[in-house]
């Protein structure tokens, strides 16, 4: 699969939400315009099927049904990333095998609640990526926050040398700059794997990132575009530049980067933005009310002014 | 249905583990002998599907399976309460109604993850036992050493006055001695319905929590005949001859009530006991080490000479 | 005391950290440089002793000393507000009037940790604020990311209704926007106390949360003046000004506000600024690094570039 | 100092509590009864100031009262180990300084919360017992319930193989058999010292834990004589004899062992039994209702009998 995910891959891998109609079905019919909102906004990848992504409140049918349409609707031209964290390791496997069969570029996967030291945590990971196989490449979600589980860098370095599937880590332990540096440290003198670093949280802090090492984010912000210039304008050598298009976006994407709440607000905007045909969210969920809708609108229309000022 | 729990349940339903083969398939063959096992030894109902049924391991096919084969065994002759927590409310509802629909007698459900202060507690439950409707009598799983959510006692009252469909507690809030009195305190005066209350935790309580108003035992124990016991002999009058019984399992209940481990020990009790044909869990698991077998050897022939010697 | 805050209390408390020498010794001397730093700024108050402060480090004899240095130096120009959260209510009650007698604002108290639901909190805060007694001041920390414990509104509105001492919220759950509009919402008709809300979380949401209906700001950050100046444009009418001049410090505010690694950074910028002899911080202490100093260096110039094109 | 805990440390350190009057004074002239009630029952050790002792709600100078009168009453006959435990390593070290001078057989010391994978655990402790110095004779508590810290048995190797001082582990880690096992076994081929093993948890688990490598019990139990009998005879090689005794105990054990209750009920028989003048607690702490006090007669009343029928 020419798409697959590996050390190499750098830039934007959006995390996608799931989109359903306005009572709560899935909408299969609007996948197709929120993946083309996607590539047309740049993205070198797409992630379905993540928490952002409400998998936990799909059905396997579901799911099933909408990675088959995000799939064919990508047609090869972009990767493809599924999300396959899972309780049980059977299922874990079987869905995975399942996605990487359909054309999945790599699988996404978080470690089960639970896990205290280092050794579970390596113990856990050795299991998976030893049973999903060296041919299914594999990115990391370190995201303490909702899973409770502390990844060190020596459990990571130990994952790196024994288990070559291991390609990417979607960095998003917080705070976690010192991560970066600590990783890119480890390996940079030669004698080890130097994996693909793609950082989440919303981008938060996403310039430090890079100038620490970091390949590019793989996260949701409904604005991918700031994403994608931000990365190529770094990897083109104008740092300074990449920052001030990303200092533009900050007072929205911090809005958007409230943990539990922001998703809610994506779908908002990127039901606006025309790529989502509803903002609905499953049961349980937040909800927009009037006054974040009016707040909304005024963080959209300050953008929109600063951008008009910069060009 | 007759059996459909109610206010008025009492009694032991003791929590089944799922059996395995072997080679960690779904034992449907071997589930006729384990529901044999429990209905032999005098249970008034049985519970699949819980934590402890390592639910969330299993695919939805093999869940609905394993529900079906049960409640085609149990035939009626006893109630079977089956688990239908899911993060999705949508998911919940769907499964719940399948599950009745099959003559399951009610539903064990436990809150998400994440719920904090009362209001958010409240919400979350009005919703879900509005969706489910008043034919759908419900067990509250009140578990917060794993769900994380604490559910006060003011709360309880709120939902069981507003939701008819809310018929029984699963009490196993630890410590929670006064939160069965106060239950209890709050519906004395007859203006407030009395729920049942059945209690979890391996029972680690159980004489304490009879005594200050539960009705039975809703736990998974590998002595399930000790349990029955205790409650027959507890409702007959005979209390102090119901804990001396309760007394002489404890040590082998302590040692089986290890949080996160204690199912591997249970599994293997009910395993020598000739009610699983293996012991086997999903990964991600504990598993008995040779240390653990011995240790387990001598506190079972321990119980063995303290029974011989009570008859 | 002509400064005791009150519900009517609006503007920026700023919360110092603790000066140290290089050697980790509290350095008394240094604080009046730090003070008149603050003061300098145009802050409306000053807030010692919280977290922040590195409050738990101290001895009591150092707490004392610091305390009264700072109030001597302030010399009721200003407000200061004495951070008294303590484990144990009587050491919490004797330090706290000893905090007023010397000549305190007025006390900012967290709640101690494992208050669960709602009639938990609301018990330890009734005997609280009942021991400290109506002439004293108290301003709410409510912060669950450090305490673990969540407050609702009901709780806080019940508290509001009940002591008349409890005069400020310090809003810092995140998210917590809602949580200012729905506390609002409920004093609005005037049939309850409107409390002074001053939010936390170094800021990063502040122009929103004056929207809403925050009063301004208690909360560390190393460039003060940002705060003080926004809150002053908001209530002066200049709302879109306001938020232009808090998008030109957003950058280096959200590298600030990492939690448990911000108050390094905190520490050093305002030793660069000097304001502070040493960054230094007590053990157990995050420690920047030479990666973290280039950065800060490359976000400190960008800010001064940023003010440069403003003015 | 003869009573210094070393490696070959073994038996009952029994867990105080701190005395108070039933006006929450500290109670100091009732403390020699304490202590003779202690030492008649024929503990080996007495460990105070730990979160059972309520340190956190003491003063520094009634923490020190404490300690002094506790000293001076058991005047070296047996060992007394301080409870030092302190956010910050400055004051840790200091107060850890003067109890040794003032007699003490050794500290007590529980990590930080917030320390998350192998390497902050193992950071911190570097720092603590290396600034402790190799004089002074730590007990590393590993209460992972109380603290969040988790400690892998690797961790405590690489301490305990850089650490001399570090002497004794208080093992409370729940479920915790296999982590003795697995510390005995690291240092079964005389490569690693074997360090002290006491337990915690208040014995609930002691006769598995004694079996498997622990040399005795560090805890609070109102009734201490079973603890020390119970060590006696299983060094003395009556270990199913040991196992009996501890059988009629374990109703009244289970109790007692409730988290963040149990201390309220420990002191109440405590004072039943003459050991303490008043059961108080300081604020804030769970009392006992009516209901729980007709409870505790009966549990009482039930051991009273059945080691009448033993005897």
């Amino acid at each position: 699969m020419k798409n697959t995910i590996s050390e190499a891959t750098r830039g934007v891998y959006i995390i996608s939400p799931t989109p359903f109609t306005d009572t709560g079905a899935l909408d299969l019919e609007g996948t197709d315009a929120l993946v083309d909102f996607f590539l047309d906004k740049g993205v070198d990848g797409i992630t379905i099927l993540g928490v952002l992504g409400e998998a936990s409140k799909l059905t396997p049918d579901e799911s099933n049904a909408f990675m088959l349409k995000v799939l064919k609707r990508v047609g090869g031209r972009r990767s493809v990333v599924v999300g396959a964290s899972n309780p049980g390791t059977d299922n874990l496997t079987r869905f995975a095998k399942a996605a990487m069969d359909a054309g999945a570029a790599g699988l996404m996967v978080a470690p089960i609640q639970g896990l205290k030291h280092d050794d579970q945590v390596y113990g856990y990971w050795a299991e998976v990526l030893a049973r999903l196989g060296p041919g299914v490449p594999v990115c990391y979600q370190d995201y303490p926050q909702t899973t409770g589980v502390h990844t060190s860098v020596a459990v990571l370095n130990r994952l790196i040398d024994d288990f070559p599937n291991l390609v990417m880590l979607k960095h998003e332990e917080s705070p976690g700059l010192s991560k970066i540096t600590a990783l890119r440290a480890a390996a940079a003198d030669g004698s080890r794997r130097r994996v693909s670093i793609l950082v989440g949280n919303g981008g938060l802090h996403l310039p430090q990132e890079l100038r620490r090492g970091a390949d590019g984010a793989m996260t949701g912000f409904a604005y991918p575009e700031m994403l994608v210039e931000v990365c190529r304008l770094f990897h083109a050598g104008e740092v300074e530049g990449a920052e001030d298009l990303y200092d533009a976006y900050l007072p929205i994407l911090r809005h958007e980067q409230q943990m539990g709440f922001g998703l809610a607000i994506r779908k908002e905007v990127l039901h606006r933005r025309g790529a989502l045909r509803s903002a609905a969210m499953r049961h349980p969920a937040p909800r927009l009310g009037k006054v974040d809708h009016v707040e909304l609108d005024g963080l959209m229309a300050r953008l929109e002014r600063r951008l008009a000022a910069m060009s």
